[in-house]
């Protein structure tokens, strides 16, 4: 049987992208951090984990772009998934009752309208939108809520107060799985990166500009910190190729030896259609 | 008399920062959170900030860049900072004692090693460095510490339990002084950007290449979201540029016009010496 690593509780977007990803079969096992899902897949307990990389209201994950570059723990598939929040609470309460909602620092972030329109609400930062889900189920308090998913929400047998509080119905996370180890993808069309550059004038412009005369499509760059050399940077780069096979690209990053410190391929795998 | 906006309380890095910039004589004045600093720049009340714009360790300070896009508070110049925390206590007790610690979540995180070295020490989170010194001198409590600056530990008369408890030497700040509206500065040499480019495969890599054979240096890249448009991105960048005047800088960025949406310039100012 397959086991699919994800962080959080049962019902969170992670777990809900996995179980679309995966189906119904598999074993999920929902860790508390980000690293603890890398170290289960690096140590052979899970052979898939599906991650945040991307919100698209708040940004990047930064910390599972660092866990990347840190593991051995191949991209070989991304997943987009409409967040829609709701407020979940174990009595079916009227909204004036409610004093305090446990949801992860990003869900309450997204729902920044939702409390200002409702200021008698406490936001409390939970590690977990369905693990604040659980909790609130737990405590069966009839003063408290949850922001998390309506799937969340039927796990724990929760009333959905309100749903769709987000601020922003364009609220879409993209997500990917990683395996323990990479798979010849011959229908593959997309590549991650990570790179760290020669300390050169202009070394980025060249590498993107070389990749980019090559018919690839930079979708997406992120730069994160070089921890030692202060003011230096990783930088993360997905392109998409077309009509190109895995080899020739493959054979276009070897030429960018001259520019380059380091490279390192995070993945080949199928681009997903975004907000699918 | 001048007046200058910080975000933290008196000793924090944002306020050593400010008074190595504009010395002892100005009104210096700190705000819970950093929109609170660019409103009071906004309003009026205040004639410049500093603000912390990316660490060495941590990576950049997302907030940050974002409010710089929003408001019109141009950057007049940067500084560096070395980061050195310190564990502070009201009273001189052994290290055995210390039950809690107070800081900054980026600074509890850089001192991670610290933590696990000494694992009878819960770290707890608190708005600012500096604050949370002010609150350990204001409880006295024998087992509470704070970890912040060792001139915080002066302001606010705590004992230096012990010093540079960061987990890595090579910890700096890159702050900026952001000004009510802009100046001609005749020696800038440096020049910030925020870039909406238009979707259309390689933009990316040939605005980067027509500065670049132009002379001027990148030397920093970030990408955030663009709220409303899913995946798109609004890219932050830094160039240096010498031997070449801010008026034909200008008219090389007028030359982007085919490639950007919208180009905001968020500021001129004169490259500093890292690590000063």
């Amino acid at each position: 049987m397959k086991t699919i690593a994800y962080q959080g509780e049962q019902g969170a977007y992670s777990y809900l992208t996995a179980v679309k990803a995966f189906g119904e079969e598999p074993l999920y096992i929902g860790m508390r951090t980000f690293k603890e899902v890398f170290d289960l897949l690096h140590n052979g307990q899970a052979d898939y984990a599906v991650i945040p990389i991307e919100n698209s209201l708040v940004g990047s994950i930064y910390e599972n772009y660092d866990l990347l570059n840190r593991y051995e723990a191949p991209i070989i598939a991304e997943h987009y998934t409409k967040i829609e929040h709701c407020l979940l609470a174990a009595h079916a309460v009227p909204l004036k009752n409610i004093k305090k909602v446990f949801s992860h620092p990003k869900a309450l972030e997204q729902c920044k309208g939702f409390f200002s329109k409702h200021p008698w609400m406490e936001a409390i930062a939970y590690w977990d939108t369905a693990g604040a889900a659980a909790e609130i189920a737990e405590r069966s308090d009839p003063d408290c809520a949850a922001i998390a998913s309506a799937q969340a929400g039927k796990i724990y047998k929760l009333n959905i107060l309100k749903d769709n509080i987000e601020d922003d119905p364009q609220n879409y996370t993209r997500f990917v799985t990683i395996a323990k180890r990479g798979r010849a993808l011959h229908q593959a069309d997309k590549i991650s990166l990570s790179m760290h550059l020669k300390h050169a004038p202009g070394s980025l412009a060249k590498v993107l500009n070389k990749l980019g005369t090559q018919g690839m499509n930079l979708s997406k760059i992120e730069s994160r910190p070089l921890k030692g050399s202060p003011f230096e940077y990783i930088f993360y780069v997905d392109f998409e190729f077309h009509g190109q096979k895995v080899e020739e690209v493959l054979y276009l990053l070897s030429e960018l030896k001259s520019e380059v410190e380091l490279l390192k391929i995070l993945g080949f795998y199928k681009a997903a259609r975004a907000f699918s």
